[in-house]
């Protein structure tokens, strides 16, 4: 049976996007059964949970005496072994995997400094001088991708495990314009998340989070000091 | 034959850790040749090249009809058909490849965001106020990666192609002392950098840009319109 650790609570800034949401779609795609292990906050720096993800983030996927962590990769792991996320065809495969790549590594980071500043460093000075070329960076990698998509309705022929990831990065952008303002790409996030193993997906993060919501300030203290995106 | 586009000379800041270096390693550890296909900046934004690397980045690969982007896509697909850069046994295989993740997703992030304030916007005064949160973000990664090779030669039982992109990495730091204040992780770096594989791609690379070094002033202003290192 296939485990996947996840945070078993996220403030609500996280709630949706936490990276735990890449596993579970592509789980869901699959058609693979999967078991929750629900971790707190304060697991991440035990040992225990080190050896598994060295970075103490979440996701971590076990199975069959295997332990695979970062969210790409366990989504790449899970495609590799269904044709719902990857064609059969060895081009089209490697295709898809450059896709991967670059929303992880292309388009990831300049969004990531975006919701950085916006999430956990609204009030510094700093982080006001920066937002403005923060913004534009992150604009350049959407018209590029908006460029390509131009006349595709996903990155290559059909949805694949790199439409799935692409789409999670955009996600992080959900509390600013950027993807809106640009009708293309929101048409392509859009479809992507009517997928309905992106639904059941969400349905059963949320439900976990929701279950384990803390009441009162616990949880708006705990969420100061985290960074759940990070993982 | 396998045909490896890059840019034909890149400033010194950019010298040695452009990411076509990592495509040149792999290769090498891999004992396939390639042709070089050397570009200008310039050519960044035609539509031909726009159409191979939809982010206007190096490097690509090409190969018998397949067009590849993104360093980590490209050094996936050279480590799948050679067990110099990954093992064959399909679980540590995973595990090189949660690592390769974890190189590009997890730790180059924050060396690159340290990188761009020290390489492209130290005058810039929200730069200087946000030097030293961004030293400690490193840091942190740097901590997390030299407690887990602790007694470790390389990221798992033997060198990959994982060694291999979290050592391009760990160089994005060369202008500052951090990998050089963790002895074990210093000394992770040089095993790697001593392989016969990498000095061959460093050779070519500095003899590709040496041998096309603009004169005079030139080359300055081309640095300072452009982030070679990022692709």
């Amino acid at each position: 049976m296939i485990k996947v650790t996840s945070f078993r609570w996220v403030p609500s800034f996280a709630q949706g996007i936490s990276r735990d949401m890449r596993v579970r779609w592509a789980l869901e795609e699959a058609g693979l059964a999967y078991e929750e292990q629900p971790i707190g906050f304060e697991d991440r720096t035990t040992a225990n949970h080190r050896r598994r993800q060295p970075f103490g983030q979440i996701p971590v996927f076990e199975e069959d005496g295997l332990t695979l962590f970062e969210s790409g990769a366990i989504v790449l792991h899970i495609a590799e072994r269904s044709t719902a996320l990857m064609p059969s065809d060895p081009k089209a495969r490697a295709r898809a995997k450059t896709w991967m790549f670059a929303a992880l590594n292309s388009v990831e980071p300049d969004i990531e400094n975006l919701a950085a500043i916006d999430l956990f460093h609204a009030e510094e000075e700093w982080a006001k001088q920066r937002r403005p070329g923060a913004v534009e960076a992150a604009r350049k990698r959407l018209m590029d991708l908006s460029a390509w998509l131009d006349g595709r309705e996903y990155l290559e022929d059909r949805f694949t495990a790199a439409d799935l990831l692409m789409t999670t990065v955009l996600r992080f952008l959900r509390h600013t314009d950027l993807v809106a303002e640009i009708p293309a790409l929101d048409a392509y996030r859009l479809r992507c998340e009517a997928r309905p193993a992106f639904r059941k997906a969400l349905a059963d993060h949320m439900a976990l989070v929701s279950a384990n919501a803390p009441t009162g300030a616990a949880g708006t203290n705990q969420a100061a000091r985290h960074s759940p995106l990070t993982n």
